[in-house]
């Protein structure tokens, strides 16, 4: 399936069984996304560079590929993530104070692979909800992003919650107050990846050295992951500070509404999970299929991402790549295939109605071109057209 | 509509009206293609510059946005059209020898914009045949694009045919077997465009002044646009050359079974059109719709396109701009607009069911959350979900 000495690395095809299972799943997500009020937009590729890339971080501005605009002489980039063009959009075009619910699906391309198995051109499908500061909007979109995966013909789903302002509020507690962005990057990566030694050698040196509790603090932040009784050690581990108290209140408040609503999936915590930190402002999920170490769908509260296009709308929301999706369900379980029915090619206008008649009807009808009947077919045809007592009629093969 | 102070020239943002129309065109004709057996792919916006480019003539190249592969150091293009990466698809990837139909839909960039009014980021859908040398594969393409156009809700539409092989018959039949890449791209332009004085001043010199006829034989071509008595001038007026006689019986061929076909398309020729002369080598079609200057599907057998991967094999196909349907269509008649049922927010599990029974059943239900009762529905909703009677029942608003 793959074309990769001809194409560059981390770049591929799709080709027809996978692109069926993907466009299939672009489909279902839209209109589950159509079912709850989220209206389309198609963002473009290119922006300038400066208007794609404000307020979203080093690490996007690494990913996007550049290129100079020979109309204008300035320099544009090809988008690596479509978020803050919808924020842009409702910030500047729709420019609607009530309550804004945006959805989108296109391509995104990468400078490099997120991970060595990663595409550089992932197909990101994404729900936004815009001017809704209250849990109701992370319930919504988490309950929408649920729906999708359920609609994939997804099953086992976990959903795992945090919350950025815990480690804001952690920090407040233990009395740093200014943090270097070479220490913060090192110390989200560390607590993202919960890597244990690097926390401690954080905790050790630098600014964080100031605050004797740091280690066990952070150590212990990356243990609390699992169910409800996360909340509780959390509330015994971390520094009772007002963003910490909020953080976990809400993390509880939403757990509980998704156990009502969404009995088949397990909802837990990790809150040292930070992956893509520079967006986020409030609580945060990621949904994982069973034995999936990568997350399928991420998301969240970001309210400051329409800040730089001049209104700091609150924002929920999430996205995912539908490649990946189509991916795991083509491990999982064969597409199913809808046979076609196969037809001579032929100038008798009875012939020709009746394939009409039948593609209509949602067959698809595949031609025998002249010359090509001893073909091997393809297409997986179940039936034929055959002129019977003078009908065209379709009969099994 | 349009965002143009903050993006670059000839790029757009496409709103939530103009959204859900381009995606109800896209699932229109990704039907109709499946209908007649077409497979979709999905080609990568990116791939390096030469196979991009392979055989696709200098204008191609002018038109696409390079880039540097941080990974391997190569120069990389992203895509200006996606013809010539289905071409190597069928060339190098599914390797079939019988016939194979494929189509695809997804954005392409421009460096600069085909016309003053044109986006740089076209959504090009396009269907191709391959491996039929036959008439019968463009009657099939030319069917299959009218059925999208008129599926897509358009009428009165005109088909013009042409041939490439008319161009090359005629100046062997001149007795000019050797033309110059500038000669030959300025009489192209000048024949598409009908630019009578620069086809005389061609005629005139250069290597056209060898041939006394050409000034005649070539402004003539310009004027053979119309019905059926079009091929008739063309026999009494181009020079008896195999090439010309060809392409006259096949145009006559075609032009006969359309017309039996498409009872509701006017069928006629353009014989001096030369767009996109550089793909094609034999007969070509452009579908206009009434009272438009520019063709919304251009399309046409291309048989060497593949040749560059390896394989020569015949192909046949169309593509157009979902964009610009969109567009047109916009301008014609208003979107059917789906109304939406407004749900008051709480968290009774009968109102959650309702919505959710709702939902499932195909229809929008927007969910008003806390404190944004009174805010300006954006969407349109004329249905509410009502507790009546301790029940949760929809109503007219």
């Amino acid at each position: 399936m793959s074309s990769a000495w001809l194409l560059p690395e981390h770049i591929a095809d799709v080709l027809p069984a996978q692109a069926r299972r993907v466009e299939e799943l672009r489909r279902i997500w839209l209109d589950v996304a159509r079912s709850y009020g989220y209206e389309l937009v198609m963002p473009p590729l290119l922006e300038h560079l400066d208007s794609l890339l404000s307020g979203t971080g080093r690490a996007l501005d690494l990913r996007t590929f550049k290129l100079v605009d020979q109309l204008s002489g300035r320099t544009l980039g090809v988008r690596a993530d479509a978020t803050p063009q919808v924020a842009r959009i409702d910030a500047h075009l729709l420019n609607r104070d009530s309550v804004t619910r945006l959805c989108y699906c296109g391509p995104v391309l990468h400078t490099r692979p997120a991970s060595p198995q990663a595409s550089r051109e992932p197909l990101q499908l994404g729900c936004e909800i815009y001017g809704h500061a209250g849990l109701e909007a992370e319930l919504e979109s988490t309950e929408l992003a649920l729906e999708g995966l359920l609609g994939s013909g997804l099953t086992d789903l976990v959903i795992d919650l945090a919350d950025v302002r815990l480690i804001e509020g952690v920090l407040a507690g233990l009395g740093i107050t200014a943090l270097d962005d070479t220490t913060r990057t090192a110390l989200v990566a560390a607590l993202t990846a919960k890597d244990v030694a690097a926390l401690r050698e954080l905790a050790d040196q630098g600014p964080l050295a100031a605050a004797p509790d740091a280690a066990r603090v952070l150590v212990g932040l990356t243990t609390l992951y699992g169910g409800d009784e996360v909340l509780d050690q959390a509330r015994a581990l971390l520094p009772d500070h007002p963003m910490v108290g909020a953080a976990l209140r809400d993390l509880g408040w939403l757990a509980g509404h998704l156990r009502q609503t969404q009995a088949d999936v397990r909802v837990g915590f990790d809150l040292s999970d930070l992956s893509g930190y520079a967006y986020y402002s409030g609580t945060r999920f990621a949904v994982y299929g069973a034995g999936l170490a990568d997350a399928l769908v991420r998301g969240g509260r970001y309210d400051e991402v329409g800040a730089v296009f001049g209104r700091r709308r609150p924002a929920v929301g999430f996205s995912l790549d539908l490649k990946v999706l189509a991916e795991l369900l083509a491990s999982r379980s064969g597409l199913a295939v809808r046979p076609a029915v196969r037809a001579p090619w032929g100038e008798d206008p009875a012939l020709r109605q009746a394939v009409r008649t039948l593609r209509g009807q949602g067959h698809t009808v595949v031609c025998v071109l002249p010359g090509h009947e001893h073909d091997v077919q393809e297409f997986d045809c179940d039936r034929e057209l055959a002129l019977v007592d003078g009908r065209w009629t379709v009969r099994a093969l």
